[in-house]
């Protein structure tokens, strides 16, 4: 057996103190595993005297995330900050140019800043892992960045914030409005300190964009992800998704096409009956195709301190098994930048929209979206009880680009209340 | 760029034509991915005249797969050949001893020759991967081995043989008894040259005595894997079934217990609502469960060309990337010998026998339950046109052994014609 491996872990909030855990728990486990002892020589939180339950007796503790990435007795700097930039990014940095290995479960940061981080890592000889940073407890960054490293990538979907799709799926079960499970979702903890970061698709683009570096070996392009939240999704969408034999997830999609890579981060309509229309709660999703294997779909746990501390192990294991790879799968400097691009291929969509009560107002929503060449599929007007009028229409196939022109036009007709809600129907 | 990875395949039949393809098609992206050139060396197969549709005249062509695997020029012995002996099994130890790493989609071979194969690879300092031998393309090996490596693994589960799994779907979706729809997988070339591999659960338990020597350290003990087959299902059983809200799948269970090391492939019920009900045709699904990551999900195509192919090829890609694992995630000599042990837990259990149709013979077999203490959740005898009556019974939870003992003592009636068939219901 060789030299004990030394993790120095900043950051003991859940994912952090599942790490410790694990570590202790698995002494024996893990040493088998690797041929050698893992062990943790030095921790740092913010807050040193907060109880968590754990031993820390044994570990130095240091005072900044930066002092600890930079000490003599850590081999691995476990960065479980947080942040896309502040503490995490400059100790990230620090224990790249001391030597160090880093494992992190910050996929803020490397959505930023992956690229120049993985180019320092490289050229210094060293590692970044971040298993943990994508779809929780799946083990979806090594699936792809070796399990099917023998194909080209033609795909790769996912819903990918548990929070969201918790709030989705709960609205449908207890029949609650948005706003009110949103709270239910703060209450338990479920969201991050700003919100938006999981309702306003974020987080999961955060995801998408990594993936999406991998799958295609290019650069990672955050700022080219087409988000959009669930903050507008009414109870009356998911019930009127239901009748029409769907459920509404935040789903992305990430594809390389002749006009560039196309990354989008939005809610759509996917069958109920599919894998993905049967995802409840908290649990991911991650659909990955490949040229020659076809399509494999891995589910699990996308969150919490168990699965979130198993993926970082898996890193850690594989850093103590000598195993060494490129950030992405590849040399940082051979990932292409790649052109964005929108979503082309035509697909019907579910637009929901709210017209002024008045004799006309459906029939010039109607010519606008004939003028645009979008014929309609269904369209439905519901009761309601104000002086508005809620409308449902279903597109024929059409692209988000006429769609987008015939929105325009429609707000030009003088009868529409507010903006519409257009959703993809994805027959995944 | 480091010399190139030089691979050596023996066998070029489906999977080895697939590899060759890949290798050919992909070299750019391999080199890319993997820092290094992968290239073929040298191929063998049985019938050197056949056309596969390949450009094989850059490779040398060796007279059997054991000069190939001692060419000098051959780095990697890339084992597509099959048989749990013979050829392949020579071959293996051949590239062994002359220092080649193995990489094999041969699970007949190692479940019954793994633990002595692993102990030589490893004190040579060579390495054989297989992610190939276990469902396919999806990468449950690595998923497991290096993905998971931070749990102590709970349970293994999985629907691993896309034969009977096509078999039973297809009865049931074309009402087709189970003779006709063998005789089309066999047409269709879905079955082993001895079919009894598939349809008996043999190549299943291959696979599933792989796993779970991973999953709990232990050493392959295919012998003590529970095995039944798919033969004796019929059409009615699948209706009745599907009546109570069940799908039947060949199913694999492995976990460690207190009593030991529980392993069994069998037709079992499950909801038909369940991710494993849901499963259609040759898709394959495996349940990795674990005490940190809780439930994890993989489904895939279990077999054909391209992703049998795209897991021979991760492998490859590892090797070359400098990854160096021991065969089954910890060194061979440390796996140990685990107790095998029959499944314990109550389950209820589906029973069709049949009767010889006079006075009080279900009397007779309610009796022989009732004093096994195993209470009867429902009882249907259906219309029968000959002599004899065909009986479905649901039993509430017992134990696998008292039911043995009321099948036997069912014997003991002289009511009975023929054996029962007894499933376990399975609320995974």
């Amino acid at each position: 057996m060789t030299t004990p491996l030394r993790l120095g872990i900043a950051g003991l909030g859940t994912v952090g103190t599942g790490v410790v855990k694990i570590v202790q728990r698995h002494a024996a486990l893990l040493a088998t595993r690797t041929g050698r002892e893992i062990v943790i020589t030095a921790v740092t939180a913010r807050d040193r005297a907060r109880d968590r339950g754990l031993r820390l007796g044994d570990y130095a503790w240091a005072d900044s995330a930066v002092a600890l990435a930079t000490r003599d007795d850590v081999d691995v700097f476990v960065e479980l900050v947080g942040g896309d930039c502040g503490p995490a990014l400059d100790a990230t940095r620090a224990a790249i140019a001391a030597g160090k290995d880093v494992v992190t479960a910050n996929k803020a940061m490397l959505a930023h800043h992956g690229q120049t981080l993985a180019e320092t890592a490289e050229s210094a000889g060293r590692v970044i892992r971040f298993e943990a940073a994508v779809a929780g407890g799946i083990p979806v960054v090594k699936a792809l960045t070796e399990g099917l490293a023998g194909n080209q990538m033609t795909r790769v979907m996912g819903v990918m914030n548990g929070t969201c799709n918790y709030i989705l799926t709960r609205m449908e079960s207890a029949g609650l409005p948005y706003a009110e499970v949103f709270r239910e979702a703060a209450d338990l903890g479920y969201l991050e300190a700003d919100p938006n970061l999981d309702v306003g698709g974020i987080d999961a683009g955060h995801k998408l964009a990594l993936l999406a570096a991998i799958a295609f070996g290019t650069r990672v392009d955050f700022a080219s992800v087409t988000l959009e939240g669930i903050q507008r999704i009414t109870i009356d969408d998911i019930h009127q998704a239901a009748d029409m034999g769907y459920r509404i997830k935040l789903l992305g999609v990430a594809q390389m096409t002749g006009r560039g890579l196309e990354q989008r981060m939005t809610p759509c309509l996917v069958p109920a009956a599919s894998p993905l229309g049967q995802l409840e709660g908290g649990t991911n999703m991650v659909v990955l195709e490949g040229d020659s294997v076809g399509q494999t779909v891995l589910r699990g746990a996308g969150a919490g301190m168990g699965p979130t501390a198993s993926a970082v192990l898996s890193d850690i294991v594989d850093i103590a098994r000598g195993t060494r790879l490129s950030t992405f799968g590849q040399p940082a400097t051979t990932l292409a930048p790649a052109p964005p691009a929108l979503a082309a291929s035509p697909v019907p969509f579910y637009l929901r929209m709210t017209l002024q009560d008045k004799p006309g107002a459906l029939a010039k929503i109607a010519t606008v979206l004939g003028n645009a060449g979008i014929s309609i599929d269904r369209m439905r007007q519901y009761d309601h009880p104000g002086p508005n009028a809620p409308v449902l229409i279903v597109t024929h196939k059409t692209s988000r680009d006429a769609l987008d022109t015939a929105i325009k036009a429609m707000a030009g007709t003088g009868v529409l209340v507010g903006d519409p809600v257009a959703l993809r129907i994805e027959e995944v």
